[in-house]
């Protein structure tokens, strides 16, 4: 094992591998806020990239951003019945609106409220009372908004991004006079949310339909998109709902058609959070690290000057600084590149560890002897870390977008045959249940020992599902929606179902 | 008054001529929330853009972004002595963590916490945790880092904007070796804050230190920009603070110097948020709505085709579209032209009302007539709003980011005029007084009346004048920092001091 790599590996410990990785990278820490996390400026940077990427594309297809309000008063939230059980048990409640100094001396809550505000776990509620009262007819349809918050999920076992009290996100809530319309825009965000992953993430997704059970309390179709992590298991990485005309009922969300007449509004509503970066971690990094797509990467190249002497020093520098130019000047898509020249005075090999471990998709080292020859050494992120290849620093610059084009690619091809090998098509209970058990597993003896991977296999919608599914601890992920439908019988009712479903465990 | 003017106007009654202005620009509304405002895609479309601007900033100048928990334990906030005095009277108390069904049927809290969270009403004390276990040497510092986020100061006469329970900022949080640091740090941020509200909002504004009563809780040093409103009341737009070692000590906040010895570090944070739209609305704005300076304006263009027949239509359509890709191709400094065609099906009349109303700093209305003659109709947002001019389409585009200049500088000239005419130097205590009392008003009769306007006068910084001027409703904004020193006595105290402050009403 290298000096340097992450302790433990895949193999030895999954999820302590993933949080070393985070540490490693210097992306987030547990607070002591119970729950609460830290997103350092490493993990903050790539939340902002995911951020911007998205918010282009929800303009470019007509939506605005606006904000609402952090609390929600208790009484909104029992007004859709689903909904509240759905977010009862995990509610921060705000009580008291200040602190006074008690007897002993200690700060205790004064100001009672007359009504406990929750704080917001989702804002469909106080979202749909706005709605409620800026819609009146269907000139004002759609409406079209997304917010980026934070919201809080009480959560007893924290895990950093995966599984946190707070996290960051952005909500979509859009409101359209007919059924067609919101599906419409429920499936065009799904897209989006798959390209995004793709494209962006190199990760690939199946996109579709939940079952009843796991869909979003309230909503009449939730859609997801689903990932491979590299232990096997499934991660949830975007939804989109049809709310149909629950939350419009509950809420009174009202337009006057063109005929004059009353209807109640179809809604939906979409969201994906920071929990993306622990998908992100979980797909691409290795045993040495962090790997970042290139794409989603806020340093895509990093610059390393090496030089012993004061001369050499400025020498190299200048060499730097011109080709960090030269590269800033290539874009990638319509951005420019996004060079880095790290000059701090450190030993070059903890220097070197240190991006690796970050993730830094492109290393570029010029020494003065590297100078001389009109070269510099290149070290790609997706092969091992002591593989170096001289490059001549004429025309490096104007290489660099198709390299990192690759590496993106490359990213993207290896989560595909990942995800492919560890895939199975399973048509009996007894198949589905062996998989899942013991000798089953995904990859015996290695990655994703034992977790079975993905399982395509008929079910029906039907608690008889997850009777057999609890046990495994498996849950059936969506139905994907991509290729052609393939009918079948459900292999634990006998149903006939259309299309079949993938199942796992899952994060 | 025109048809279509706010009501009232601002010598009728400014504070309602606000929230009109406000409400007809669809920037923001009250929630059903106590205190908490909604962000309405138009009034967070000029936050995004000042979050953008200043995040360019604050990157420039070596800051990093990243995010912190919402929650603060109770004994966090204990800490600093003044900070919790500072906080503790307006703070949301988290007590519980779900809910749950009542025997009468209701929604009560549940799972009681063991220590109350309070919703940060600012963050010193939960990122200087932070602070203390990342920095161990001198070589981890200087730690420069800004957040955006919500925070939350309980606030029983809310405002639009100006005042509201929860609010939008940006918060920085800085980490240094020497107080000499530190303070340039400090000034650095307040250079940054008022080259952006003069060059970016055209609001001129007057910064400097802020006497002991003014101080941010804990701070040793609040230096702020003080922008002049059209009432002639002050409006604080930025704050930026010296924290010396309060926090340190309080926190442990230490590092290793380079002989190894261990001292506290010096910190700094500031800030500006959302209110900054509310100072935005009332420097400029006039009675017939919203005027937003060019270089903030969402969208800087509006074009509006006229047309009666299909063809018609088609025809000016076309036009406009090819006159918003030339609009589009040029720039406004590094930034494309923001240009928009507003093609709804709806009255002209109201039509261009509506982006009067929005601020829009240029209008163009294209119709058949023009087309055939090579015009476009002109109208300016800092002109009347009957005026039109007929100019030619050719070359239009070329001269619109030279006209938005011109709009721009005009709009900072005006502002800066306005507040020159109702600044005055006083040197006495009975003129002092005088100018807050009946006739001494800024401008009798006019807007502004009563209000006094700017006062720069000698005062020392002591509890006598605050004696003073509390009955009069005034406070000692910030002593600004401009031009050389002018050495004289207070007006009340006769203790000698080094430059005039300013004093005025403030909101």
């Amino acid at each position: 094992m290298p000096d340097h790599a992450i302790s433990p590996t895949r193999r030895e410990d999954y999820p302590e591998w993933y949080q070393q990785v985070v540490r490693a990278a210097d992306l987030a820490e547990q607070s002591p806020v119970r729950g609460c996390m830290v997103i350092k400026p490493n993990g903050y940077a790539i939340w902002e990239r995911m951020q911007g990427i998205l918010d282009r594309a929800f303009k470019a297809t007509g939506h605005q951003n606006a904000y609402f309000p952090l609390f929600i008063p208790v009484s909104y939230l029992e007004q859709e019945a689903k909904h509240v059980e759905g977010f009862a048990k995990e509610c921060a409640v705000v009580t008291h609106h200040r602190l006074e100094l008690s007897a002993d001396g200690h700060l205790v809550p004064a100001g009672k409220l007359e009504e406990p505000l929750v704080v917001r776990p989702t804002s469909e509620t106080i979202i749909g009372a706005m709605y409620a009262k800026w819609i009146q007819s269907w000139r004002d349809l759609p409406v079209l908004i997304n917010q980026c918050a934070n919201v809080v999920r009480w959560e007893m076992r924290p895990r950093l991004f995966l599984r946190t009290a707070e996290f960051l996100w952005q909500e979509g809530h859009t409101a359209h006079a007919t059924a067609a319309e919101a599906v419409e825009e429920t499936l065009r965000i799904l897209d989006i949310y798959a390209a995004f992953a793709e494209e962006q993430l190199a990760m690939p997704v199946l996109k579709g339909p939940k079952p009843a059970a796991e869909r979003f309390p309230g909503a009449v179709d939730t859609y997801s998109i689903e990932a491979m992590m590299q232990d096997g298991r499934a991660l949830q990485a975007g939804t989109s709902h049809f709310l149909g005309q629950n939350f419009a009922r509950a809420q009174g969300i009202k337009f006057a058609d063109t005929t004059g007449a009353e209807a109640f509004c179809w809604t939906t509503s979409w969201g994906v959070s920071t929990r993306l970066i622990g998908a992100l971690v979980m797909t691409h990094s290795d045993d040495d690290g962090l790997v970042l797509p290139p794409r989603i990467a806020p340093t895509q190249i990093v610059i390393l000057p090496i030089h012993r002497s004061d001369e050499e020093r400025e020498r190299v520098l200048a060499a730097c600084r011109t080709l960090a130019a030269q590269l800033t000047a290539e874009h990638d898509g319509d951005e420019p590149l996004r060079v880095r020249i790290d000059s701090r005075d450190i030993r070059g090999g903890d220097k070197v560890w240190q991006h690796i471990k970050q993730g830094v998709p492109l290393r570029v080292e010029i020494g003065p002897r590297d100078l001389a020859a009109g070269m510099v050494s290149l070290s790609r992120r997706d092969r091992p870390p002591k593989e170096r290849t001289a490059v001549p620093l004429e025309g490096f610059a104007a290489h660099a977008a198709t390299l990192l084009g690759e590496i993106q690619q490359g990213l993207f091809d290896r989560a595909v045959a990942f995800r492919a090998e560890r895939t199975v098509m399973v048509d009996s209970q007894a198949e589905l249940v062996a998989r899942f058990t013991g000798g089953g597993g995904a990859e015996p003896g290695g990655r994703g020992e034992g977790q079975g991977g993905f399982v395509l296999v008929h079910v029906a919608d039907d608690p008889a599902v997850a009777a057999v599914c609890d046990p495994l601890k498996v849950t059936v992920r969506c139905i994907p929606m991509e290729g052609p439908d393939e009918p079948g019988h459900c292999v634990i009712t006998g149903k006939p179902v259309s299309r079949r479903s993938v199942l796992s465990r899952a994060y």
